[in-house]
């Protein structure tokens, strides 16, 4: 079983309205320094097997083609370690 | 001007519908051997000036009590190279 992670990201040029509020509400709650936020989507595949080249590819072609709006969103695929809990 | 990413996923005994309807969808599309999906979110907080142990620790402290659930959610803050493009 391997994993891959497929980060999912506003292209820069548009807007994040989302990120923004995030950003505005931070110096009010005591976090200073923060000049931007912005939010994205990350998807954590379970693959069976090993993570062939074909079997990455095709995760890719997953990430464009359904995980993604190619339009305002840029993605990249990686295999990663399991996240670390950090809470 | 640093980049700290905030990764944010459910924890893992918490049902994922949203990755669930994902995994469940792939086959139908053609993309074989993912066993599972999971959806979580992805920040990316620009810090003015370098990145200090105190900085990292505020961004740690906004992570548990404003960017993610604790009670539901796992997150792991790290300092990242901006997102490069795949798309």
């Amino acid at each position: 079983m391997a994993r891959v992670v497929v980060d999912v990201m506003l292209k820069p040029e548009i807007l994040d309205p989302q990120g923004k509020a995030i950003a505005g509400a931070l110096p009010r709650l005591g976090f200073e320094g923060v000049t931007s936020v912005r939010q994205g989507k990350r998807f954590e595949l379970e693959v069976e097997g090993e993570l062939t080249p074909e079997r990455l590819a095709a995760v890719e072609e997953a990430a464009r083609t359904l995980l993604s709006n190619p339009v305002i969103e840029d993605y990249v695929v990686h295999a990663d370690s399991p996240l670390e809990a950090g809470a």
